[in-house]
């Protein structure tokens, strides 16, 4: 792993498998848990189908690899695009933003497919939750990091996973048809709610929030 | 359709439609749109392939009554709830529990097999998503008319449609396991920031809100 440059060969194989990846997500996009095998996958990749066997055995194998890259470079994309907003206040809305149009492109549709098809399929679950647990709990941590926020403070915990699953529910409205003018309203709101439901940035630990109980 | 008691037959026909509609929406949450044929349906409601054809010619029009008695359904229900509860400010809480638990049971599960099918399929794609539209109009509608809030303030309108989006992010977090634990503390923060950012029931019109804009 240390010296690609000398081993050609391990290289060869990582590209190999980044491609099979990545045709595991197009083709669940395209053609669901259903369309989607191990010999579709190796097609659309132009790798063999033994070559393919070779980097994973079953199609649960290849999908997890799939989820877990998913994750991965969803984390890295949010982490490089935080790298270039402006510190301070003026944060939150671009934060915003950025997490609730999280879920709109292929690599949500593929996910859809897989999360409805192992809600059937006890097999695919017992694979798939634990992973999607992890996967979640990553967007939320940089999602706190980005945010600013300190989950200490009552309430913040819960207006950040409403936060996701509020970005996911977007995902899933935006499905069937372009959704993008009535979510680019509904982020400038939420960036407003959280603007003064949670902490400012960097004022998290010293300030009291306003999010405490309204009521005893 | 006025005199029922001497017109057996119609009955006899609105029930087969019925029971017919039913069985869509179990076939598709446990077998997904490529499983639900207008055969498969028929077979588990009881009734001739023959009759159900008679009632729907095409499983697309078979699924787009399956929709429309889903999203009826689930009005009728919001209404009866609503009925039972207190007015004044405390209505607030139980109408946000009952919004954000509106997509966690077998019926979305049905939808979004739909959705995500119709995702890929464009002929079932121009069918869904006007008569989606069409319902998500009405759950808003409803909803708007429940928390007890006027949509010409500024931000009301977004914040209500927030709401039924993270709904339906809550009903996919449920969908590979039980997550009502963490669902409920959701629900009482969601519920303290509506209580603050929305005019209280009753007083929408005369009192200025809370939610116009922090920053110009």
């Amino acid at each position: 792993m240390s010296t690609p440059a000398r081993e050609p060969q391990q290289e060869r194989s990582r590209t190999t498998r980044r491609r099979l990846i990545e045709a595991a997500v197009e083709c669940l996009g395209e053609h669901g848990w259903s369309g989607t095998t191990v010999a579709v996958i190796a097609q659309r990749a132009g790798v063999s189908r033994g070559a393919a066997q070779h980097h994973f055995r079953t199609r649960e194998e290849l999908v997890t690899a799939a989820v877990e890259y998913v994750g991965a470079e969803q984390v890295t994309r949010l982490r490089e695009y935080a790298g270039r907003l402006p510190s301070g206040e003026s944060r939150i809305e671009p934060v915003v933003d950025m997490l609730l149009n999280l879920y709109t492109g292929p690599m949500f549709r593929a996910a859809l497919h897989l999360w409805v098809a192992a809600s059937a399929d006890e097999a695919l679950r017992s694979v798939l939750a634990p992973l999607e647990a992890r996967v979640g709990r990553e967007a939320h941590r940089v999602s706190v990091e980005l945010l600013g926020v300190n989950e200490s403070h009552p309430g913040v915990r819960e207006m950040v996973q409403a936060t996701l699953d509020l970005a996911r529910g977007l995902g899933l409205a935006n499905l069937l048809r372009d959704d993008a003018r009535r979510r680019a309203r509904i982020v400038r709101q939420w960036a407003r709610v959280l603007g003064t439901a949670l902490p400012e940035p960097g004022s998290a630990i010293t300030r009291p929030t306003d999010i405490t109980m309204p009521t005893p």
